[in-house]
């Protein structure tokens, strides 16, 4: 029986982070952990959020995981400030984002659309100029995009009324690289296209990144292949009961069939 | 010195009934919390919710208040079914909303705009059904109107669009009164009234028909009157810090000059 590779988040967004790294590592085995009781993460403090990011690992230790998946934005940059050594590597979805946007532009000309919360942090520009000082970084706070993606109205003309009014003006700057700096937005990749439909700009969906950086690590022998590849089922844990997290989370995973969150409480 | 009238809110909402108060009584003065490290209350069961107005009312009466109001509609729920004895009056907002919008309504036929938990939590038709077996009563789940307020966008055209799509269907029920069933809709007053133009409805904000009791207790001598009415300046209170809620009570309570929040633990 191989190990899991577990993957956490705040709430429902990081399925898409799981969805991605499913597709691309059909033999392993997921269990993904979103802490509904605690969200949202975005709005609270670094020491805040860097205790539940320790508290949610230890917690997905317990389930003999051989790696863990920051899904969430918030949590992965409260885990780059101050990474802890634990005894399963643990990846976060900021670095490999920023890696591949600076590798995809020529000029350095790198875009963040994103929560408030992580646009104000500016830990992406900081990142983008710390691994190239040279580099041009514009980001765009984009606060209502997720609760349409959470109402499913990801094909709604308003959703696309929404997208453009946040994308238009980043589309300003040049940019030849536009990071989806929010779990919830790889849900618009297709809105989004339609807006920049005539630039060049290309989007980086960090689930994708962070998938590469797996595979890079199971092929240099630092994260164990699954030996045995049984189908294994997705194992969904929440910290807070809610209704409609199964609905949001079946509609992220269609058309893989998810089985019913269960309760957990991770401290 | 006069004691304060306590008013608590899972977040920034409930200041739209601060406001109503605050108005209605310039003499008094008033203490606000917003319990904003424990929110969202909507998505939580009642036994913890119920726990949380508890906890919100001990605390309040630590500041000699005279009266707590129940701001929160989900708390308001959580109050009804399990009131508890406390030594001064607690008031909630969907008994008085109920009771004015059948005042109101010669068929007896209300409706209610209302985020999804308080909809699906079915608790304003019980209470409308209680106070009157032979009501009408419909209800309709607006998740995205809470976001769009609390971006300050009132008076943006998308504001109105997502409005129109959630109150049209709802006038077709021929209604003589909708309940704005979430402390953030007064803020809509305006855009529902142009939504609703050639229709009989009247629109019921719950804020001021507990304005109403609160009057009526002070008439009748059940809430004492402020004798020293001096302006004591607003205190708001938050469990959690956080930059937007100043920004957004601001907003909210614009004219009244508001000081920053200050931080508390409630528990």
């Amino acid at each position: 029986m191989s190990r899991p590779i577990g993957i956490f988040d705040s709430g429902v967004g990081g399925l898409t982070v799981l969805k991605v790294l499913q597709a691309q590592f059909p033999n392993e085995a997921f269990i993904y952990l979103g802490d509904t009781a605690r969200l949202p993460y975005g709005s609270k403090s670094h020491d805040t959020i860097h205790s539940y990011v320790v508290q949610n690992i230890q917690f997905l230790l317990k389930y003999h995981v051989k790696a863990v998946v920051i899904a969430c934005h918030s949590a992965s940059s409260s885990w780059l400030k101050n990474p802890v050594p634990f005894p399963v590597p643990v990846y976060e979805v900021i670095g490999p984002a920023c890696a591949a946007a600076l590798k995809n532009s020529i000029q350095k000309r790198v875009g963040l659309l994103a929560t408030k919360a992580t646009v104000h942090s500016q830990i992406y520009g900081q990142k983008i100029l710390a691994l190239e000082p040279e580099a041009y970084f514009a980001g765009q706070a984009c606060p209502l995009l997720v609760p349409f993606v959470e109402e499913g109205l990801e094909d709604d003309p308003l959703t696309a009324l929404i997208a453009h009014r946040y994308l238009h003006p980043l589309l300003q700057h040049n940019l030849e690289s536009i990071i989806l700096g929010c779990t919830h937005y790889p849900r618009l990749l297709d809105v989004f296209k339609r807006i920049a439909r005539g630039s060049a700009v290309q989007f980086i969906d960090p689930g994708l990144e962070v998938a590469e950086l797996l595979k890079a690590d199971q092929q240099n022998g630092q994260l164990e292949v699954a030996i045995d590849p049984a189908a294994i089922p997705i194992q969904i844990l929440t910290t807070d009961l809610s209704e409609s997290f199964t609905e949001i989370a079946r509609r992220i995973m269609f058309p893989t069939p998810l089985p019913a969150a269960q309760l957990v409480d991770v401290r």
